[in-house]
């Protein structure tokens, strides 16, 4: 892809991201190397407002109006939390599915929050562009940052809480690759939201404790049979797995091809395999394809290094 | 001490240990230098049964029976789960305070599994007689391994599973201590357990989980302060405390001298505080100590270092 780039013109690309991973509801996220949602952001003379020329590759779906858009949401919150006033238009290219689970809402977000700040010359620290990203989720599908902090940030995330906010890095094995398959199925957030228990017995706090430390314990140790015992939740995969026709099916394809681990990513439908090289990823990444379509599903696949890059200029 | 051992005869010591650890209720527990339990084992001829001779240190109030105490009980799953009858004759030194929260029918379980797999000429691997010990707890104070683990491993524990026994070893971050004030005031463990709330919001899920995975990793990457932001737990604690006299009141003085965390000790009445070095814990013991004298309970203070040995011939 070629572009004429001013001084006055930033593209920035940020990635698709897979929340939850399993356990880690509303505080584990990791960065995909691809698919991700393209920004370009252009300095405006005249104008002191944010506005979204264009949108690409959604199927019409996303609002134009900026205040509605987690791209436009972003770059407002940017400008506000620097005290800048500017004259910003946006155009934004969908190169991921939306309500597909893969932090569509957030790939958006962060690549308009960086490339508002690059424009602006760096008034903000990469990290200070995090809070301004949850402003846009949480307009349109809650406050939560375990999408935009990995697609800001790349690598796996630890959202250690929200108020203040505070992030962990944690280290990815060597060779730990993620295989994500999406179903041509929609599940907004809102709804797979609303199927969550209130309250969870004292007996599954206990064991999904018990399975994240030995997760993140895991993750520094490198020991993959450990995360291999310790992705299944029993909170929240399974009420949603409910809403996603083959769900239970397409987690046990992906086990049975070898995974460590398969779980719902993010919110659905998309389901997500922790595989312990590429090759391991690929082979359950087609047995989870052939699952969801014995569900009567179409579906895609990616596969990505569990250790990816995070938004960044193109 | 001098003692005169013969073939036929072991003495094992085992440490105490403080369990949960704040957010790691059932999950977590960490053993101490000392006080501890030690248990000789003799092998006394033409009988079949365990038997205990003698405890001393604990003010009468333990069954000398085998079956009903646990030193008796873990003796007798060690001989069963080796296969092996055999006439076995116990004594029990207890070192620890009964019902204080620092793991005492742990610290006798795993003392006298030891001593009965030394006496047999060890049969089963160290491991293997973690599962003895928790038959042994559950006889008196409920199925748990956060105390027996730590007892009889050393160390710090994850407890990943009880069915089947999943035991991670945690590393300490160099230089840890840990403080453990006891006041004179006994709680059971079934009251300190009859008051756990059966159901949690999922919130509160959310908030634990974020903290374990935090803590957990900061036990690998060494990083104090994040530590010092993860140990409050707001579902297990606030419950226990409130049958505690001046229990938030000793957390609080812990913290204010300087202590990374603090709670209660396995089910309480102990706290204990997670410090940066010895110089730190004693002032934070000291501290602790006068806000339990403060709210009219007499007090005495251990500090150990965070990474001890566990269950051992002497």
């Amino acid at each position: 892809m070629v572009a004429f780039l001013s001084a006055g013109e930033v593209r920035v690309f940020a990635p698709a991201t897979v929340a939850n991973l399993g356990l880690g509801f509303d505080i584990l996220g990791l960065a995909l190397r691809e698919p991700g949602d393209t920004v370009v952001a252009r300095l405006v003379s005249g104008q002191k407002t944010v506005t979204l020329k264009e949108v690409r590759g959604d199927g019409g779906q996303l609002s134009k109006e900026a205040a509605s858009n987690t791209a436009g949401i972003a770059a407002i919150e940017v400008l506000k939390k620097a005290g800048i006033e500017a004259g910003i238009e946006l155009t934004l290219d969908k190169g991921l599915p939306i309500g597909s689970g893969m932090g569509s809402s957030a790939a958006s977000a962060a690549a308009a929050a960086l490339a508002v700040n690059l424009l602006l010359g760096s008034p903000l620290r990469k990290a200070d562009l995090i809070g301004p990203c949850i402003e846009a989720e949480a307009a349109v599908s809650g406050r939560h940052a375990d999408n935009v902090a990995p697609a800001m940030l790349g690598g796996l995330i630890l959202v250690r809480a929200l108020e203040p906010l505070d992030l962990l890095r944690l280290p990815v094995p060597d060779g730990l690759t993620i295989a994500v398959v999406s179903p041509r199925f929609e599940l907004s957030t809102r709804k797979a939201r609303s199927v969550l228990p209130e309250a969870v017995p004292l007996t599954a706090l206990v064991r999904n404790t018990a399975n994240i430390a030995a997760l993140v314990s895991a993750f520094h140790s490198g020991d993959l049979t450990v995360i291999a015992r310790c992705v299944p939740d029993e909170v929240v995969t399974p009420v949603r797995a409910a809403l996603i026709p083959g769900c239970m099916e397409v987690i046990r394809a992906a086990l049975d091809a070898g995974a460590l681990g398969s779980s719902i990513s993010g919110s659905g439908p998309s389901v997500f395999a922790l595989c312990r090289s590429a090759v391991s990823a690929q082979k359950a990444a087609a047995a989870m394809v052939q699952a969801f379509e014995r569900a009567g599903l179409a579906a895609r696949a990616v596969v990505s290094p569990a250790d990816s890059p995070g938004a960044r200029r193109i």
